[in-house]
C-alpha cells in the first residue's frame, strides 16, 4: 500500500503504530486488518480489538516487512479508504480547506492535523495534491486522518461554492493584513502549491486576498512560510473570535 | 556531509537547489566549494560566483551523485558551519526560541523558517535536538539557515536568562489561553519534542505556560498539533501587537 496504483486498486491504506492504530480502531473507519505484537494485542481493549476484520498476530520480523517505517512499530492497521464526495450543504454551513496542489505529503498531513485541532471537518484537495492516504501523509496527519475528511474537488466545485454565496479566501504574499481583515465564520480558504502558490484559475475565484506580515516590516526575510505553518496561523485567525 | 559525524569534523554543510544556493552566495556565510551546471554558472551574477572560495563546473551525472535529494537540483554548495554562542545581550533584547529535544530535521528546519519571517534571530537549540544543518534541515530551513543564528544551549542557558529578567513562556497542552496573554517582546518562548513536549527541567523554569485553543472547545480533536505549526501560531502571537 506504500504505492499509490495500489491504494486505488484496493481502495486500502496503511496506519501504523500504537496512537494512530488506536484512533483509527476508535473511529468509523473500517479496519480491513489489525497486524500486531502479541504483547500489544494482549492489552488492547477488547472492545476495539472487535473493530478490525481481521487480526494477526506478528513478530518483529515480520513487522519491519511490513512497516514503511525505518524503526517499525508495535503495529500496522490496513484501513478503508473512505469515500467523501464535496458535500455543498455541509461546505456551506462551515469553515473548509481547498488545498491547490499542496505537493509535499508531509505538509499535507500536517494541515490535516491542524484543521482537525480547529474543527475544520473537510479538506478539498484539487488534483496535482500528495495523496491524503500516502503513508507519510497518514503519519503527519496522526490520529486526524480518521476525522477529517478529505475530498477530491477541481475549480467547478470552487466555483459552484463562490457562486452560492460563500465566501472565498486565499493565502498570498501581497494582499490584505490577514490581523486586521474581516475573517467569516462560513468560508473556504484556499491554500497554494509550495513553490507556485495559488494557481492562476483558483486565484481568479477568490474574494479577499490575505497575507501574513512578516515582522519587522520590511526587513529580508525568508520569501514565504512553509505552507503547513501559514495554513496553522490562517486558521488560528478565522477561529479565534468565536472562542469562547 | 549527509552524515552528521563528517558535518562535525570538517564543520561544513550542504546547501542544494538554486534558491538556496544563491541566498548561500549572497549571505556573510563563507562558501568553500560550489558545484554547478555550466548553464547555471553563466547565468549566476559574477559578485555572486566571486564568494565561493572554489566553483567546479559538473554534470548531470555528478550532480545525481554529490545530492542527497532524490531528484537533484542545478547546483550544491559546500559552506563553513558558522559557530554562534548564546549572546545573552542579544538575547536579552530580544524574543528567541529554545527548542527542548525537537527531534525532527523537517519541524526544525521549519521552525528556524517561521523564526526568520518572524524577525527572531536566535534559535537555541538543546541537547537532542536535529543538528540544524542535517540536509533535511537545511531544505525545510531554505534561505533562513543563511539568517537565523542556530546555537547549542542547555538548562543553564535558560536559568541564565531568567535570572537576568528575561520572561520565559513554554508551549504546553495547558494553562494560559495564548490568545489572551501578555506577551513580552523580550522573551524566550520554549518548544517541546513531537511525543513528549518540553521535558521537567525546562518545564519547572517555565514562567507562563501558553496553549493553543482547539476548536469548538471540548470536541475530540487531534491530541497537539504539530510543534512547527504550534511554533507558528504563538510566534505570530508574540509578534502581532508589535505590527504598524
Amino acid at each position: 500500500m506504500e504505492q499509490r496504483k495500489y491504494r486505488c486498486r484496493y481502495r486500502l491504506f496503511v496506519a501504523e503504530g500504537d496512537k494512530i492504530v488506536r484512533e483509527a480502531l476508535a473511529s468509523s473507519l473500517t479496519v480491513e486488518c489489525l497486524m500486531a505484537k502479541e504483547e500489544w494485542l494482549r492489552q488492547l481493549p477488547a472492545p476495539l480489538r472487535a473493530k478490525a476484520r481481521e487480526t494477526l498476530t506478528v513478530n518483529d520480523r515480520e513487522l519491519a516487512q511490513i512497516s514503511t517505517l525505518k524503526t517499525s512499530n508495535q503495529t500496522v492497521a490496513l484501513l478503508q479508504i473512505p469515500e467523501y464526495d464535496t458535500d455543498d450543504k455541509e461546505l456551506l454551513s462551515d469553515l473548509s480547506l481547498y488545498l491547490d496542489k499542496v505537493q509535499n505529503p508531509g505538509n499535507l498531513g500536517t494541515i490535516i492535523r491542524i484543521a482537525d485541532w480547529f474543527g475544520i471537518r473537510r479538506v478539498m484537495c484539487s488534483e496535482g495534491c500528495a495523496d491524503p492516504y500516502n503513508p507519510k501523509t497518514v503519519q503527519s496527519a496522526m490520529g486526524a486522518i480518521t476525522r477529517v475528511k478529505t475530498c477530491p474537488a477541481d475549480i467547478t466545485t470552487l466555483q459552484r461554492l463562490k457562486s452560492a454565496g460563500l465566501q472565498i479566501y486565499g493565502a498570498f504574499l501581497q494582499g490584505e493584513n490577514l490581523y486586521r481583515s474581516d475573517l467569516a465564520s462560513q468560508a473556504v480558504i484556499v491554500m497554494g502549491n509550495e513553490s507556485q502558490g495559488i494557481g492562476k484559475e483558483a486565484a481568479q475565484l477568490i474574494d479577499k486576498r490575505l497575507y501574513i506580515p512578516s515582522y519587522p516590516a520590511g526587513t529580508p526575510s525568508s520569501e514565504s512560510l512553509n505552507v503547513a505553518a501559514a495554513t496553522a496561523i490562517i486558521c488560528s485567525e478565522f477561529r479565534k473570535p468565536h472562542q469562547p
